[in-house]
């Protein structure tokens, strides 16, 4: 791959940790409201409301906050007391300050990468929480560049891809989520580095592009210099 | 002022209409809770969450409902109930919504300065709203850039002048928040143009520079190209 020049980075569940926290409050959630329904029902009914209002909030810990609440409210029928609100508005600041913990590997691998390519952070949701975790990650100065985005379609990584290299074609993109790093990645000209994660946020889920010619898939950010190396 | 080459335009209230809709919002937030408090009490105790809350949420819309919801189980002792929670939902995502409306001369305006100047838009707030907003304002295409920030302070306005033009000293920032987009602009070494705007958000006040070499008043943003012109 001597042609790529850039790569960018998704950065929740790609670089650090970020859905289990959001289980967590979930799963706090589901205890708030046991006496009023069972947790699958309500991770169902949650996740409706979050599809149901990315389309006004956008992406992001906010956005989450406020579904949960809308939800607690519809699956109670209007009963929800009001600590339980309170509680809900609680676990949304909570969320907010989790600590930032880098999967294993990943300074290494921007520090064996960043002399021969030009690193970028592209990664949607809040944008004043995405700086707050950047900031804390502690390999912020490793990047030339951090973009933080409302979305990522095809035209994003087109955008950003000739702003800070020659373009899609000479730009990787590395991210665990197949509907917002890989495939509008593959459809911009750039090639992609699919790195599943365990958990995965449903409404990030698509099908694998196996037999693309620019999609790659590993299981580690480590092995990203190896494969830049052998795939000339 | 033959030095300036990049003029920076605050959006909400400099551009278009913005506090208006929040106060109406806030209006209706005190009809909701109308048994429970009086207006001005209300007002006082939604500001002092907002404060609060600034440091967790950052600015926008998204935070508002949620510090208008705190604030409703605040002032009820708990006793909010459920529908007054999901009216200020309502609230919130109307507000979200809200239709843009730019201010006469703004497109005049920025229409005379183009061919002269670089134009960008500095704002803050959520993402993806002020991004709705760009382009339902049908002025986007007037500018050369646009920054969403997660707040101004006078190192924005360092990086954003270097990045669009010959940096702060060479450019100008345009709007009505003393705090937000004048005194940090001067701080960076860049000229203010203030344009006091009748509703102005509390958190927003500071005391006007006066005397300040570069710092500048007008009544309204079609002043500023005589502005630039006759400031030589």
């Amino acid at each position: 791959m001597r042609t790529i020049t850039t790569i960018g980075f998704d950065a929740d569940d790609t670089l650090w940790h970020n859905e289990v926290h959001f289980r967590l409050t979930e799963s706090r959630f589901a205890e708030l409201l046991a006496d009023f329904a069972e947790k699958d029902h309500l991770t169902e009914r949650l996740l409706e409301a979050e599809r149901r209002n990315v389309l006004h909030y956008g992406y992001g810990i906010k956005g989450f906050t406020l579904s949960m609440i809308e939800t607690a409210i519809e699956v109670t029928d209007g009963q929800a007391p009001s600590c339980v609100i309170s509680e809900i508005l609680a676990a949304g600041r909570e969320l907010l300050r989790h600590p930032v913990e880098t999967f294993p590997g990943v300074a290494e691998t921007l520090e064996t990468l960043k002399p021969d390519y030009r690193l970028v952070v592209i990664t949607k949701g809040d944008l004043f929480d995405q700086e707050r975790k950047l900031a804390a990650s502690g390999i912020d100065h490793l990047f030339d560049g951090v973009e933080i985005v409302s979305d990522k379609k095809s035209d994003t990584y087109a955008r950003i891809f000739s702003h800070y290299g020659e373009g899609p074609a000479h730009a990787m993109m590395v991210g665990n989520s197949l509907r917002s790093d890989i495939l509008p990645a593959l459809e911009a000209g750039a090639w992609s580095v699919f790195i599943p994660h365990e958990l995965t946020w449903a409404l990030e889920h698509a099908d694998e592009p196996a037999g693309h010619d620019r999609f790659r898939k590993v299981e580690t950010i480590a092995q990203v210099p190896e494969l830049l190396r052998t795939q000339d």
